[in-house]
């Protein structure tokens, strides 16, 4: 009755490595219940303990470093370079969250002590924040490590003590099924599993068991699950993190200042991983004297296979549809490799004023190593169009030291539609740490409150609950008096370490 | 094409006050065009300033007290000193979070330094939670202070930094029409509005510029609203608290000890405000032996006149039904006013084995002064049972001093399923503090990560932006290297005032 999940070389197109079958909803089921229950033993595990559990699996990653990598470049043409440092990024990220576990500020711990004067009366009140229960991660394609099985979402759901089910992505499906079995050895039995094929992954938004799902991937397949996840009886909370055009302001003197280092380091951000990244800057607004070095850069550009034959599908025609709409010119188009997946990197030219007019349309992402020049001729003339940007995950702007005002102006202008804003940098690359902000509003992700990168993305899998005029004995430890695990708590409304 | 929204004497059913006027299409958005107009200056005014404006809603508010609880008391029947304590309520929650303004880390200001050694590589981040922008407000009938126009979810969005629009409840149109004008003559132009009608509410949850829903109120209507809101093209957080059963367990020993006081604080609990709360004790479970305690109190009971005649007729045909169920069986009924929509406190039993198989149908909420007793032999059989109720805001355990142990076994099978475990008190009554969780699992919310009452409900209308190798001089205060303004932050993941 079930199919199988076939892997491919982009670079050739050719199958690679053994089918895997798809998961029938019997066993999509099973692996919920043994899921459901791992929970109480793995959510009441004391965090510290829980932090060595997430030790032991990035050790077991890079014991196998070299064995992951290579079915990965089998599957994803990504190189062995930047395979073997998203496995080291993933790995870290594991590692992340063990510190996270240990400085233990992540439960949120606050006592409030009685006072019976006020209006309304207050008892003595103890919260923390505790795991929601199973939860469900849909992996991406082009992150086959970062992104995937053992990746963001599934390091901060582990490490809030939420057992967790992959559904794989069927880009990499041997990657896939060989991370999951290096994870399931090193956790407790249940507390991981994965699914693979398309029905396995509705099956597991709709199952009882299931209290809250991660997504990596596109904007039409994340609402289509985040639906399905609002319309259960139930409605869980959907994290998805999906498309984003990535607006990058270039100031004219900033751009006056150094045309082609500007220009070359552009290219480098287009076309890192063929473009496939949800921070790519698609759209860049420049004065029109930069568009020779851009187009220049553009030209010179070597794109590359991409990750399966639907994404290089849609980035031609979706390309080619923009070249032909009439609303856009193509003034640059690189190069490509002649043989399977491979695309080559494409530079449109639009006025502000067109742009404006057909906002829409104009920033619809064509993922892959494409973009638009939004020529401008005064940047105030930004203001009114920028708010109006679709949510993304990023907006950087590129200013000279004495464009540091308009810079400030520009900066209002997207944080309303911005999750992270880059002064004179690069949106591609993401910072796994206390202070990073992967997410945005809509169609960035479905929740903007919410990060798929670094030590808050935790939040996502954990709930409050409040203990009223509890004995102290039959408290967790975390909110005991005294305090034993020596964690930052909030008491009587003042944080330290008391 | 318009009508009105017409105010009703519980207990009596007749009009009071002049109608007023639904609010038509147009005024909706014109009303959310001013708040998305006064966004840019609300949410950049200094936290201590804005703390400020709430301090002085709160005063005037405090200054109109007697003529607020005067047509309060008419259109909803609460009583005077009820409403006069919950008009104060209402107040101590404005200047709540005025405190939480002035202390300053709901922001979460967290800067990370530079590190270029690390895989990824680090570049300076620093992260602050920004308002998300106008925000719906959905008032509850129970409350007409508290919960209603110039309640909570107004409160915290407003310090926030995000403009309010409120749809006021039809059930006191009056209060809200009063209270709005005074909300509205102490805040800046388009910062507050209100709406009255079902179909401005609608409106509303639809508006392109609301970015968040609040709402308190029925699980149907909260359901509509929230499948309205994640219809939209682009969702938007919906934060609905809903139904909730409450449930108490009673241990055997806290039983024996004195059940006629035991009785006397439960009826207390399920009348108050003619058990018109959300927290209301609607299933208790008990030993056999206390039955005849709980009955005759409530026997002995008085109800009162319920908010509106559709929760009259609700609570009498609930009820009715259930008694003529053949599930549960009617045990004990009080008295009511013969006048107006009053109802009498009703108390039903049905043995453990027969409410765990008929779960959904004894779970269901009557709201009003209603209870089920639940009775069991052996705690132990409770374990099987708990965990399977539907999500609710509170979960309560009565236990003996040497009843401990029985008793942390009962709140890990309610832990789960509820969002505030209390000891030996009882669910009504929500204190206002950092340490409240006023939430739960549906369907007792949308969202259980969130709570509608206390410190941290100012979270629901915040997100984060990261700002990235940003020029110290351009970041707004909260993130400057020098903590111009001395609040809390995490820097380099340490926490403390630095």
């Amino acid at each position: 009755m079930s199919g199988s999940v076939q892997g491919y070389n982009p670079r050739t197109g050719e199958p690679v490595g053994s089918p895997v079958p798809e998961t029938s909803d019997v066993s999509v089921d099973s692996l919920a219940r043994a899921a459901e229950a791992a929970f109480p033993s793995w959510s009441t595990m004391p965090a510290v303990e829980r932090a060595s559990v997430l030790d032991a699996v990035a050790d077991a990653l890079d014991a196998s470093s070299d064995a992951l990598v290579e079915v990965a470049e089998a599957e994803t043409a990504l190189g062995v370079p930047r395979l073997t440092t998203e496995l080291k990024r993933t790995t870290n990220q594991l590692r992340l969250f063990g510190g996270v576990l240990r400085e233990g500020s992540y439960v949120e711990a606050t006592l409030d002590s009685a006072n019976p004067d006020i209006i309304p009366p207050r008892p003595v009140l103890r919260r923390m924040l505790r795991p929601l229960g199973t939860v469900g991660v849909f992996a991406a394609s082009n992150f086959p490590f970062a992104f995937s099985v053992a990746g963001g979402d599934t390091a901060s759901a582990l490490a809030s003590g939420c057992p967790v089910i992959v559904k794989a992505h069927p880009s990499h499906p041997g990657t896939s099924a060989e991370t999951a079995r290096i994870v399931a050895s090193v956790v407790p039995v249940g507390v991981f599993g994965i699914v693979h094929g398309q029905e396995a992954g509705v099956a597991l938004v709709k199952h009882p068991a299931i209290k809250a799902v991660g997504f990596t991937g596109s904007t039409v397949g994340g609402r289509a699950l985040f639906d399905l996840a609002s319309s259960r009886p139930d409605p869980i909370p959907f994290y998805g993190e999906l498309g984003s055009v990535n607006p990058t302001v270039v100031l004219p003197e900033a751009a006056a200042a150094r045309p082609e280092g500007f220009a070359a380091e552009f290219v480098g951000s287009l076309t890192l991983g063929v473009g496939q990244f949800c921070t790519n800057p698609g759209l860049v607004f420049a004065p029109e004297s930069l568009v020779p070095a851009l187009s220049d850069a553009v030209s010179s550009a070597v794109g590359g296979p991409m990750l399966n034959e639907r994404m290089c599908d849609a980035y031609r025609s979706g390309t080619d549809g923009l070249a032909s709409s009439g609303l856009a010119s193509l003034v640059a188009e690189g190069t490509a490799p002649t043989e399977g997946w491979s695309v080559p990197p494409r530079l449109f030219q639009v006025p502000l004023a067109t742009f404006a007019d057909n906002l829409e349309k104009l920033t619809e992402e064509h993922f892959g190593p494409a973009a638009i020049v939004v020529t401008y001729t005064d940047p105030a003339d930004l203001a009114s169009v920028l708010p109006h940007l679709p949510g993304t995950l990023t907006g950087t702007v590129h200013a000279a030291e004495s464009e540091h005002e308009p810079a400030a102006r520009v900066a209002e202008s997207l944080r309303p539609v911005v999750g992270r804003l880059i002064f004179n940098g690069w949106p591609t690359g993401v910072a796994v740490a206390w202070g990073m902000h992967h997410g945005g509003p809509w169609p960035a992700t479905t929740n903007p409150l919410h990060t798929s990168v670094g030590a808050t993305s935790i939040r996502r899998w954990l709930a409050p609950v409040t203990y009223q005029s509890w004995p102290d004995p039959l408290l967790p430890a975390e909110l005991r008096n005294d305090n034993p695990l020596g964690i930052p708590r909030r008491v009587d409304g003042v944080l330290g370490t008391h």
